[in-house]
């Protein structure tokens, strides 16, 4: 969930200087035409602690005009909270059509809070968060528009300012709280990674948002609110459905626009004795999914990557692994009439394998948010639901004991480029390059932006995103494996 | 949930034959229309045992053309469906875009047989409904039509014909299973009124359908299909918003359009001493309402009914028993500015009562699925989901551990025509009746309809409602202050 946040993301001075302004001017303009609109704008602001929740909101004081705003934070309950049922202290500061509300942590908070500290068991937390989509979706039905950021900090970061913090207000209960919070950095991400999970909707999505650069934060802060707002505004206008964006707006310049990808180290390359290193990964994998077979765990993995990545080639090294009874690749090409008349999924779920068997997906249910998405063949409300769509699909396969791993093969331009040319030029590979292959790469950015977000929203505990350095096809191929093994022996 | 579903509605032999040929006719045509459209109709078959499930479903293959049908039961999980993540064995018996599907049970048998019999405790089950609520929302979402329908039998019907049954088909499987069933009526009752208040969402409604008269079942359910498809092909064709019905089409005649309301004796009269009662009972609900204010639980009265049938009389019987410290009255009335502009429950949360204190709702968040569905002021889709909105809101009232009673109480068409002249006719009376109220008087069968679906759809078992015979007054009084004393002393 927060891979995408750990990016190291930033503007500079001089850039924030430049936009502000503009940002400003637009925003008041909204806020103007929101006045006479019919609907609220709730903005939740939530977030580990330390990444500047309080700046954000100061910062967006200054943009705004602060007479359609009205802020709120939830501390403990007051007297006259705890004698009424929970929700009531939320209900009662709602804003009105027409304004903007900002709530700090919100009905988030207490669930996060206590389930970080083992106080309420998974049970209660799902149920937790089961009223909270319930309560969203109410909102949203009712035309209230929700923006709901989530402010980021690494767990060396947070310690950073946790104890830079504690030296300038010593004693005080909130860096009390802070330094306790920051022990506890891990089961908080578990406890945050699961709400954001599961309340990150298509009416309600989250904008997960790297604090550690306070420029980079507020400004997409800001533009992200702006768009969110100005979309809507269309909307009502034009009454067309609604049209959220899947990732907080970054300001377009270079320190901002960094994706997972560019955290990969495309420069890896394998040592001399790889090939030896793959037939000993290969000889593990037999034994393990054997393993697998015997114990009655199935295993699916998936492959995606850039055209000419080298998928084929990583799923042969795999296969040859395994026992040619216990596994199935299933290639996802266009769907049949057949695949047509269903849900997306149906095509996908008929390929489901049986106890103890390995299926491998060639492109997979991600198709909806890459290219379906890219290329406009779903429509922008379609491909939006479908992260949750497919992370309630996975987690019943990893709820049923299925092993799932996915691999994302990562290469640069250039090297796409060398191995396209390649392929024109050598006879045997032509049929492999196709106009498709060259129109998709004209899209490079468009698909680096989509797959920053697939890994952001469908990156989970259980079936967490690997990518692969693929420019050394043998060092990808090697990862590849190894994943598979390791995976495979820490889940048998 | 069920007593709208004992009514003892039917449809005579000679009904049901002029109506056959029509509504086989209509649905044809439907079915041939459905075939050109995009979205597929999914029918969900469920209800308790032995109520004709299996005839229905022939009854509908007769009138359809089975080309465009596929049908399916869910018996024991196969080994090639156990093998797999649980939805599979659904996901593989989809309908096609333009076809029908019936599914006898569905996701819906195994959570609630599991329950009934205590297999899987409180949360597992709300998961799994959660988990169904998120399957239905993506079939929908995707343009499926949905049509549930739930077949109810009352606990003496269902053992009468368990009896019958075995007698015809001695030691058979199902004879077996039936009877095990019926044993378990309550446990079955409690867990598929708790499924049904779950998943009865705006989208994928319930009809439950009374099948103690197999001509009503049968025809209902025609009746109820053929509208929700020719609605949804009407409005693919206008792109209009969906537009559910939310009970079931019964046929308009005599014995098949009764609702709760008919099932109130209005004949009942206070006897003589009815006063001294009064009186006994206000005493006991002043120690009540102190021994609850000393408990800290707080209670919330909602009193609705016809107009004139006598709700403010009632009430004021109910606060003379009353500490006038423990109790406050909200008389609802046309909503003010600042109550317009918040989600339409928002008027209602901000009067929540503190521990220990008693609110009275004079009118109160009903007039959604009242009034304003009556009076259109509220869109078809808004009042549609707000049974679920308002059995939620309520839920979080009673898990929070307010007592809440709702009463309504009625009066028939001649007593108030008695009451309105009366007033009319008295000049201290005159301001109680205005041009509405005879306005409303007009629309008296469609008010009928819709709280015979409040009813249906938001009696619960820790809200339930309370049907007042109003027609005398003083009789009506004692009903409403008995409940009133019994509900706070089984609480306390």
């Amino acid at each position: 969930m927060f891979e995408a946040a750990e990016l190291g993301r930033k503007v500079s001075k001089q850039e924030f200087a430049e936009r502000e302004r503009d940002l400003q001017t637009r925003l008041l303009a909204a806020q103007q035409r929101l006045a006479e609109a019919k609907f609220p704008v709730i903005v939740v602001v939530s977030g580990v602690e330390g990444s500047g929740k309080g700046d954000v909101v100061s910062r967006l004081h200054g943009w705004l005009d602060t007479r359609g705003i009205q802020t709120h934070a939830f501390w403990d309950e007051s007297d006259e909270e705890r004698q009424r049922p929970h929700y009531w202290r939320f209900w009662r500061v709602m804003p009105p059509k027409g304004t903007l509300g900002m709530l700090f942590g919100s009905w988030y908070t207490q669930p996060i809070v206590e389930r970080a500290h083992d106080r309420i068991d998974a049970d209660a937390f799902e149920r937790e968060l089961t009223r909270i989509v319930d309560f969203e979706r109410m909102l949203t039905d009712d035309g209230a528009l929700l923006v709901k950021f989530w402010y980021h900090l690494s767990k060396g970061e947070q310690a950073r300012r946790v104890e830079e913090d504690g030296k300038s207000r010593h004693g005080s209960r909130l860096s009390h709280l802070a330094k306790e919070y920051a022990k506890r950095y891990d089961d908080f991400t578990e406890a945050s990674s699961r709400a954001l999970r599961v309340t990150d909707t298509g009416n309600a999505p989250w904008y997960v948002i790297e604090a550690q650069n306070r420029r980079y934060r507020d400004l997409t802060t800001g533009v992200t609110l702006l768009e969110s707002i100005e979309r809507r505004l269309e909307r009502d206008e034009a009454s067309r459905p609604i049209d959220i964006r899947s990732s907080a707006m970054a300001p377009d310049t270079e320190g901002a626009s960094i994706t997972v990808l560019d955290r990969v180290d495309l420069a890896q390359q394998a040592s001399e004795d790889v090939d030896k290193e793959i037939r000993k990964l290969q000889a593990q994998l037999h034994r393990l999914t054997w393993k697998a077979w015997k114990k009655g765990r199935n295993t699916v993995a998936v492959f995606e990557g850039w055209d000419a990545a080298g998928k084929g080639g990583a799923i042969r090294r795999v296969t040859a692994g395994i026992d040619a009874r216990l596994y199935r690749v299933i290639t996802i090409g266009a769907p049949t009439d057949e695949e047509r008349a269903q849900h997306y999924l149906w095509r996908f779920w008929r390929h489901v394998p049986r106890k103890g068997f390995v299926t491998i997906y060639d492109r997979s249910w991600y198709g909806r948010v890459l290219v379906e998405r890219i290329e406009g063949f779903a429509e922008h409300h379609e491909w939006k639901r479908s992260y949750q769509e497919i992370n309630d699909f996975e987690e019943q396969l990893t709820e049923h004991g299925v092993v799932l791993l996915k691999f994302w093969i990562h290469i640069d331009p250039d090297e796409q480029l060398r191995r396209f040319e390649e392929r024109q030029n050598t006879p045997w590979k032509q049929h492999k390059i196709t106009d498709e292959d060259w129109r998709n790469r004209d899209r490079w950015d468009a698909y680096k932006l989509a797959i920053n977000d697939m890994v952001a929203r469908t990156s989970t505990h259980a079936a967490p995103w690997t990518l692969v350095a693929g420019n050394d096809k043998r060092f990808a191929r090697l990862q590849v494996l190894r994943t598979f093994c390791e995976r495979l022996q820490a889940e048998l």
